[in-house]
Order: structure tokens, then C-alpha cells, then sequence
């Protein structure tokens, strides 16, 4: 089609990328035809950044802009704790919820500047050394509730047991909001086996 | 936090793009922050290149990498009829459809490079120039159905009337698939007004 190389080129880029297909890649495209190029210019810079200016934090391995990330660096969170994540997405939505001031550990941090195979191994042998630090008192192991990260918590657990430092998880159970007619096996079998003595607020009187 | 700063502004440029929320842009983002370097730069010059090495046709205002559009140069092209469309993206659907041998006028290709205002009224005033031509023998409107687009075909229509080539306009009626117990007030009317004779192979005989 006439001048449509081009923008075939840009279709076929966009539908790479996770979620979007044909018809996605499409619209999009032809959204960019359309903006103003400074627009179009901040989102190539934005990826260009994205790619030549990220590094791990030397510490948590986190992504980070400088050698140590914001949060290594931030005096005010509480130091005697890492919680030991999978990936940068993880630490996103543990901060969001407000719910942890610790420290983390990012344990499978691959990005492209460091794509190496053995980036995790690295990675942990760098926790082991965080852990020994008398500073440290607990790591909390957040990886993912499946098969796969349960294998890595365990392999986590085995490589701090020479620290003696206090390793914990996540709680498994009903996730709230939730309904119980349409939670599985698993789930059900680890709210039972966890299940907490439930105290009204007399009985905390 | 921590290094977020490079890939919320990569996530908030993804979601000024049509049709992505909040969510798929972080999801792309993290999505470019673990992919080779090599493929996101792929993206990033096929943005580039849509901004910058694409231009109009200067016959038909199509989307074009050289003077004269792949289409208007096709020797092979029915020369007697042009097909007035509002956008690029209606080019491409009549192609794909198959149904279609002409050339194309396309009215508001506006992309960035040429994105000033009154760049429709002189579009327009080229399709008159080129209806002018001995060559020319039919002009066929292929607006949107719709309010907007009626108003520009009758537009097209009045400029088109000094030149004396014929003017028609696609079709209106049921489109094929629809169940008529779906179809609104407008479409049924269109049909009815529309309807033609009903010919057998019998009949055509």
C-alpha cells in the first residue's frame, strides 16, 4: 500500500509487544501518524531511557538511576528487614500497598544491560552477604504464590541458613474480596491449615 | 521509587497512546525494560521513521515516502475514477476489501508534518483540479456514514459541480452478517429507500 511500509514497519513493532494485536498495533500506529511529532518524540526518548540509563542497585539489585537506589539510600526505612522479591514489578506493588517500610532484595532483576544467565545466582550470594550484617534480623520471602516461587523460596531459605538470620513469608490464605465458592484446592487447603483464633474487641479488652 | 522515575515516564507516555489504561502501560514498561536493547530500539526508529520520512502524496494527499504515492504510480490503476476518503486508515480498509481498482483522494490525511488547519480545503481544492481532467470520469464518495461524513460528501459535492464529472456516492443498506432485529431506524430506512430488484439466475437468463 502506498506509503504503508513504514507504517507496516511501526504495526508490526507494536504488535510485539504483550497485549496488543493486529488490530491494537494498528490504531496505534495511526495514532502516531496523527500526533504532533514532539509527542512521538517523548515516548522514543522515554524507552531510549528506559534502556541506556536504568542499572541495579549495587545493594538490592533493584532498578535504579545511581549505583545505590532511593530506597537503600533512605535513612528513614527500617533497615533489619529484607524482603526478597522476583522482580522490580513485585517491589512496585508491595509499595503501593503502603504496607512494608523494610529493605528489599531483588532477586531476578533481568534487564537487558545485564541479561547474563546467573544474574539471580549473583544475586543471591549478594543476599547471603546483606543477611550477615548484624543490622539485618529478618528476611521476609515474597515470591510468588506458585509452584515456581515456592521452589525459590526454598532454595532462598537453604542458602541463608548459615547466617541464622530469622526467615519468614508472606501469609497464603483467602484473598479478600474474594469469594470462597470459587477458590481452588490450594487455597482453601492453606486458609484451613492457617487459619487464626478469631478475637472480637471485647475479647482484646 | 527506586529508579521509577525513567519508567513512570515511560509508563505515562504509554498511556497517552488510544486504548491503553493505566495497567497496560505498566505493563509495557516493564515489558521494555526486560527486552533486548536491539528490539526496543526497533520501536523506537520505526516511531522516527513514521514522524519523519513520511510525507502526503502530492496527488492524491495520501500517505507517501515519495512524491507521487505507490498508487498513483501504478500504471495498472483504473485512471477514470477517484475515491474520496476522509483518512489514510479508509484507504486501507477499501484495499484490503479488494473491491476497488481506482485511485483515492483523501481529504483530512492530516499527520504532524503538515498538520496546520485548512489543510482539508486544499485537499479539496486538488480534487476539483484533478477532477478537471479529461481522464477523470467518476468520483466516488466513500465518506463515513455517519452525520459528519454526509456533510463533507455534500461539501465535496458543491465544490465538485463547476467540473461536470459524475459524482456518486458507496452504497447504503443491511450490512452482510447483521440480523435485520439489530439494525436501527436509519440503517432500515437506507434499505427500504435502497432496495433493488431481486434477480434469480432464472431471471438472468
Amino acid at each position: 500500500l502506498a506509503g504503508e511500509r513504514l507504517l507496516g514497519e511501526l504495526i508490526d513493532a507494536f504488535s510485539t509487544l504483550p497485549g496488543i494485536g493486529q488490530k491494537s498495533a494498528e490504531r496505534l500506529a495511526y495514532h502516531v501518524l496523527k500526533m504532533p511529532r514532539s509527542e512521538a518524540m517523548q515516548i522514543t526518548e522515554a524507552i531510549r531511557r528506559v534502556k541506556d540509563d536504568l542499572r541495579r542497585c549495587t545493594l538490592c539489585q533493584n532498578i535504579s538511576e545511581e549505583e545505590i537506589c532511593t530506597i537503600c539510600s533512605d535513612e528513614s526505612r527500617e533497615r533489619n528487614r529484607i524482603c526478597v522479591i522476583e522482580q522490580p514489578k513485585d517491589l512496585r506493588a508491595i509499595e503501593e500497598s503502603g504496607s512494608y517500610q523494610g529493605l528489599y532484595h531483588v532477586l531476578g532483576a533481568s534487564f537487558s544491560p545485564l541479561e547474563e544467565r546467573g544474574s539471580e545466582q549473583m544475586s543471591l550470594d549478594k543476599l547471603v552477604e546483606r543477611s550477615r550484617s548484624d543490622e539485618v534480623e529478618e528476611v521476609i520471602l515474597a515470591t510468588n504464590p506458585d509452584f515456581e516461587g515456592d521452589g525459590t523460596a526454598l532454595l532462598v531459605t537453604e542458602s541463608l541458613a548459615e547466617t541464622g538470620v530469622h526467615v519468614t513469608r508472606l501469609a497464603r490464605g483467602l484473598p479478600t474480596g474474594g469469594q470462597i465458592e470459587y477458590m481452588n484446592r490450594s487455597i482453601l487447603k492453606d486458609a484451613v491449615e492457617g487459619r487464626s483464633s478469631f478475637k472480637t474487641a471485647q475479647d482484646e479488652e
